[in-house]
């Protein structure tokens, strides 16, 4: 029986537990149902009730960033902690990957980025010259995406009760004013758009960890998706329906959660999904379903189904998408709402959240 | 001698050694001198010349918070890692402690709080009810503050990997229009101004840790300071020179701070300067210097001389800052710039930047 008193790694593996530990531990606590108790006379910008907190938002309706008021304008807000071990690996590292990550969690809200924030915390006895590579990594993603790097803390944690650095960067982004998404736009028949094949990073991780010996051929997908879902937004409008990146979970995940949030069925087509073929091998020597795999350069789409082919060119014209395909269909409104794939040899699977973590410390 | 190549808990203090760290590994790391190489035809928002990048920021003038231009306005954004070890201590937790370390480094921005993000990094096998009621302060402690926690993120890491909870807050605040603080704002005979007692946080947690038995007495001096902080800059507008909340590193590596960024020496009157007794003693017994220990509710203003006591009856009208003084003076701009403590017995003595972390863990 499943220890209901203690933190399990699968709390943290983007499955069901851990929209469990979301829904009932932590949106609960941070709520503000109540209204804030304004202390003060100036009072803050934002009430709580104006605002997109997480005890406002549905459980099991989160996104990838919070959509803020300011100024004339809307803002997007996320943050992410990284913890992928080994630090480095093949086609990144954890400098590159912090970055990545936050600026592909505004990518998706419909946000170019602003700004990052990057928290250090760091294993007393790290070789510092280590530290620098992966600094330098980070500054070298940051630079290619276009965002600077504003604010930082640095923590040191004393020998043996910590093992590896952990980076937290939080962003802040533009929200363009095409952008009109989210899970209530989602209507039957919009496509479900994927930029290429599944599982580079998480198998990349996997087979350093494991000694797979895949090193030379699989490396991590890690790159900033912001000038393609960027494009899209401003290229297609309230055509594009929906964006998320397929992280910790994989594409299962995503999927999943986007069907359970608009309360609406989705068929995928296996045969449509690119997939790279050392990726496959690696997933099948680590008994590991590609679907639920961990990526961190991919973005899947929803867009009306009128434009889904301009949608896939537009993805298609930048090199890390250059696989992008449709890849399925939104269905109707339905309860349960399930995720069904059409096999490649023409069956039917029900396409079910993970459980929790089989890869952990992937991202 | 010194190791070099390693990490050492003394670069997380907030002294020294981590200044030595920030200017000469991370800031270069992450500079954005050479200006963004744009990978989209969007851009960013704000490109990397104009926005205030650490590789911006000259060594040792680094603030709590970056400020970037939104819309009309101008917002403060910043972040912390928590790491305190215990995580439940007199006087508060480190749910409370995130949430108002992040408000404080907001308000000694001359900001006010907008939004708050939350990055749980738990360790595997914590207990659950520990986890909610640690999420619980956090939540009132947000809304005692009028702020709302409108992101977050969760990962778990494997157990013996990590020893205790650690939690990442950022913050977006919206900085008042009164507000005109900096190091160059500065000018001979302003007056250095401390809300309250020192040492009361690191104190609390380091005799709890060492079971000095000051638990009945001994509270964290933890809480918001932007209310206090904010009522300065609204009614006081450029009198208010600069505020900073002596954290890590306490009163004395802030005010070295101030007087190594803006070149000018600073004077302190060890007799004005509000002192908590059982503090002073728990210090006493520990070997610790008070100036030097961290404090989580206190604010430290650098006013013009003229408004030095209506500044002082501005804190004083709160209830965590009763004891406000007006503690020193600020001097011509000189080479070295020194902070003087004239003391109790009419000495003088130099104080130092700490260098490096005689508390762990403490924040």
């Amino acid at each position: 029986m499943a220890d209901r008193e203690h933190i399990q790694l699968a709390h943290g593996g983007g499955g069901q537990l851990m929209g469990e530990l979301i829904e009932q531990v932590i949106l609960p606590a941070l709520s503000c149902a109540e209204g804030p108790a304004l202390s003060c006379a100036e009072g803050p910008a934002l009430s709580c009730a104006e605002g997109p907190a997480p005890g406002g938002q549905q459980p099991g309706r989160l996104t990838d960033a919070a959509v803020l008021a300011a100024g004339g304008g809307r803002i997007a807000f996320t943050t992410d902690s990284y913890v992928v071990k080994p630090l480095e690996f093949p086609g990144g590292d954890i400098g590159k990957l912090a970055i990545c990550g936050t600026v592909n969690d505004l990518a998706v809200a419909g946000a170019q980025p602003i700004a990052i924030s990057m928290g250090l915390v760091i294993p007393e006895g790290m070789e510092i010259a280590l530290l620098r590579r992966l600094l330098a990594s980070a500054g070298l993603a940051a630079r290619q995406a276009g965002v600077a790097v504003v604010t930082g803390d640095t923590k040191v944690i004393e020998r043996g009760s910590l093992d590896a650095l952990v980076i937290n960067t939080c962003g802040i982004g533009r929200l363009s004013e095409r952008a009109k998404l989210g899970f209530d736009c989602l209507q039957a028949g919009d496509r479900v758009l994927l930029s290429g094949p599944l599982g580079e990073h998480g198998l990349a991780v996997m087979s350093l960890r494991e000694h797979l010996g895949f090193s030379a051929e699989l490396k991590s997908d890690c790159a900033a998706i912001h000038c393609m879902a960027g494009e899209l937004v401003e290229e297609l409008g309230p055509q594009v329906r929906f964006m998320r990146d397929p992280t910790r979970g994989g594409l299962a995940a995503t999927l999943v959660s986007i069907a359970e949030s608009a309360g609406r069925s989705i068929e995928i087509d296996e045969s449509a999904i690119p997939v790279n073929r050392t990726a496959l091998a690696a997933a099948e020597m680590l008994g590991l379903d590609l679907l639920t795999v961990a990526n961190e350069g991919k973005l899947v789409a929803v867009v009306a189904a009128e434009a889904a082919e301009q949608a896939r060119a537009i993805l298609a014209r930048h090199e890390i998408a250059r696989r992008a395909a449709v890849i399925g269909t939104i269905g109707q409104e339905t309860a349960p709402p399930l995720v069904e794939m059409v096999t490649s040899i023409g069956g039917r699977r029900i396409v079910q959240m993970p459980y929790g973590e089989e890869l952990p410390r992937i991202c």
